[in-house]
């Protein structure tokens, strides 16, 4: 196919799902941003979320895996705390591996089927 | 990883960019619906899209990729028609032969990263 002169770089974003629940890009977001900074309300603002709609996500992604991923502790001396359980840490590395390991992979099918140079900046 | 009784499936969605432009999903669907009905305005109007969206998207892709994707004539008897141009036609069928492959492939990882039952219903 004809080729430009800028190279074209790729994401790729991968959903989960069963029946009417889904676990993607959103809720790996806000698990990060929960461990970056220790409050669930703090992540979800600093992505402009609502409440309901990280409440929302989150709970998806719980019942899409059948298990716990965030604990919060409320009020106290400066505020509720968030963070992710145990098996939260476990799914956020699982999934950052899936999708490192997925990248490499479509580095090259990139080049396969169009034929293009890759700038692999992630 | 606890795993439900549920089992899983996913999807992936590929987006191509460079500096300011983009080329996915959206373009995609696009392109196949103005193939499927044979004309831009039912394409648009069948994703809930508006006009002006859907002009940017496939100029967006047109830059990105530095290609004519669609001619349209307009007018004539029975309104104006698009059609994919060759060059359109040949990068619908590069995406759909990347995103099968990479599907193929994810579906391994899936199972490798998560320990889970993939449906494959795509």
């Amino acid at each position: 196919m004809t080729k430009n002169n800028n190279n074209l770089n790729f994401y790729i974003k991968a959903t989960f799902y069963n029946k009417d629940m889904s676990f993607g890009p959103g809720a790996i977001r806000i698990m990060e941003l929960v461990k970056e900074k220790g409050t669930l309300t703090e992540a979800y603002k600093s992505m402009g979320m609502s409440s309901s709609k990280a409440w929302k996500l989150l709970k998806e992604a719980e019942d899409t895996f059948g298990i716990k991923l965030i604990s919060t502790t409320t009020g106290g001396v400066g505020g509720g705390k968030s963070e992710l359980t145990e098996e939260g840490e476990d799914l956020l590395r699982r999934y950052h591996n899936f999708t490192d390991e997925l990248h490499g992979v479509a580095k090259d099918l990139v080049e396969k089927h169009f034929n293009y140079d890759i700038i692999d900046d992630n």
